[in-house]
């Protein structure tokens, strides 16, 4: 059995292209004892993947030049030599940027039987969705009557991060790229204020949405957003430090927020996390975030591409706003 | 009675000079019900009261032109009609910057019998040693076999905080401004590891006193420095953000740090604080400190200066390095 999987060709600088990815077809080993053999169905590309691709000391190692990525993928299991993962179970794992794959049992996830679509456990029931639940209530400790600024608001961590602002009774604003953005923000997904980061000034917009400051900033975006976030601050308020994906594409790293002081003068607390130290909370992120979804209290929404060929064309689009909500690459 | 008290003549612009003060003479009101009349022995100068004379929000809120500045200061009862505060009591107050005022005594804080010199208690045993002992063990909360690194530790704070993570037991590296103050931090001060920030790459002398990072840093200088220390940091480190002395006189706002996205990578939470929010710990403070300095096991060093006319040049020469340890007025 082949499979055809995608190979960081080099390392990007700057904006990622098409070029520093290419397609290779290896045939895959056979299945040895306890292994199983996986077709995937959807694969997920993340911004937190542009970190990888940089040769340095982080929470992950680096991806390495010549090998294939991973990342998230749902599939489907075809062979199994091992009884606890049998064929036709719906398995999560790390082997993405691949059609098909041969592992151990033991190093995928089954997902028992599917309560949504299986893209929704690369999105909302996955990884992202797990980060704004743990960055808001855990991290950020979100209080009753917190008002929430969430920026990067429609995609896949940030529409779910202030969807559970909403439902845990806050006043939730947003910023997004673009119009439709910003009215997805707050007709469909029930923001209180959502605004256009591109036009006029960040500050006023976050003001204007909220005028008596910011309890807690769950930060997707970095840089002019979180300087301009630090001013709005509340006293004691919380700022849950999730990426910067302004900045990963940055070939010199930009200057950081000039307003640090408002942190002493205001007790702030800024917390960077990663949402696999944060394992001790997954039975009660699964159990939350299943009843809102499928109750249909928290919505999603996902943009897709088609086929492995896409998959680098679907990641440069999480850097150009081509996404609203979760980036899947359907591979069944 | 007549006191001369110092007055802010205009907002500096930059380094402050001093014009931007002046000293008037003023007769004091006479005592009514419940009031004392106090004269200063000694008074504070205090790098976070540069932040005062900007007119911005902050915590406290900004001093006014032409009135009398405020800051701590140490004196003794000369007239009282409030039995709790009688007649050669020593007591602390706010009412700095001014040879003697009048106050209802619930303004002022009785000392009690000293147990070490008067001004120690606007140093070690005040304000800046309360600051070092929430900073450190509060809001850092200082871990066993933490490495810790301090900036800005020989002087008040720092050279508190380092102190008190030694004698909890963790290796403690400093910076400061020249080799004599260096040299007080190892000599006199048990640093484990200091150097000078004036001389070669911040981050390459952090590195040399703490080769496997650092756990907590004890920010009293922001700019380069929590730049350098934020890449030395350990995962799940901790940033207390006590000032940011480096960038107090700058007229402009100076680029934050360039390298926030090691807080994600690195999970890291960096906090701000203000020193009077912490008063529920005043007694173990108080009780703590007291036994560290009476037992010499935590030393102190004054830089004192003589009479009112002074103040201005002492305030001015904590942002110069004038100062080793607690920066003192002496109005006695």
């Amino acid at each position: 059995m082949k499979t055809r999987q995608v190979i960081l060709a080099r390392r990007p600088v700057g904006m990622p292209t098409t070029d520093d990815f290419r397609i290779d077809e290896v045939e895959l080993e056979s299945p040895g004892e306890g292994d199983i053999v996986v077709e995937n169905l959807c694969m997920s590309v993340d911004p937190y993947m542009r970190g990888r691709m940089v040769d340095r000391k982080s929470y992950t190692p680096p991806f390495q030049i010549g090998e294939a990525l991973t990342g998230g993928a749902i599939g489907r299991v075809v062979e199994s030599n091992d009884p606890n993962v049998p064929v036709g179970a719906h398995v999560e794992s790390s082997f993405g940027w691949r059609e098909a794959f041969v592992a151990p049992g033991g190093q995928v996830r089954a997902l028992g039987n599917l309560e949504a679509p299986a893209s929704a456990y690369l999105g909302v029931l996955g990884m992202p969705g797990m980060t704004a639940y743990v960055g808001l209530l855990e991290v950020g400790a979100l209080k009753q009557d917190d008002v929430v600024f969430v920026s990067g608001a429609a995609g896949a961590v940030g529409s779910a991060a202030g969807q559970i602002a909403r439902l845990k009774g806050c006043r939730t604003i947003g910023s997004a790229g673009g119009p439709e953005k910003v009215r997805h923000l707050t007709d469909d997904l029930g923001f209180d204020h959502a605004f256009d980061y591109r036009e006029g000034n960040l500050e006023d917009a976050i003001r204007a949405g909220a005028p008596n400051g910011i309890d807690l900033y769950f930060d997707n975006v970095g840089g002019e957003h979180l300087q301009a976030a630090l001013n709005c601050m509340n006293p004691h308020g919380r700022i849950a430090l999730c990426g910067s994906i302004s900045g990963y594409n940055a070939v010199d790293p930009e200057p950081g927020p000039n307003n640090l002081g408002m942190a002493v003068r205001m007790q702030l607390r800024l917390e960077g996390f990663i949402v696999s130290s944060f394992g001790h909370l997954r039975h009660a992120f699964q159990r939350d975030m299943t009843d809102w979804v499928t109750s249909g209290e928290l919505k999603y929404q996902e943009t897709v591409f088609d086929g492995l060929d896409s998959a680098s064309d679907a990641f440069i689009g999480l850097f150009t706003g081509a996404n609203t909500g979760k980036m899947v690459v359907n591979l069944g």
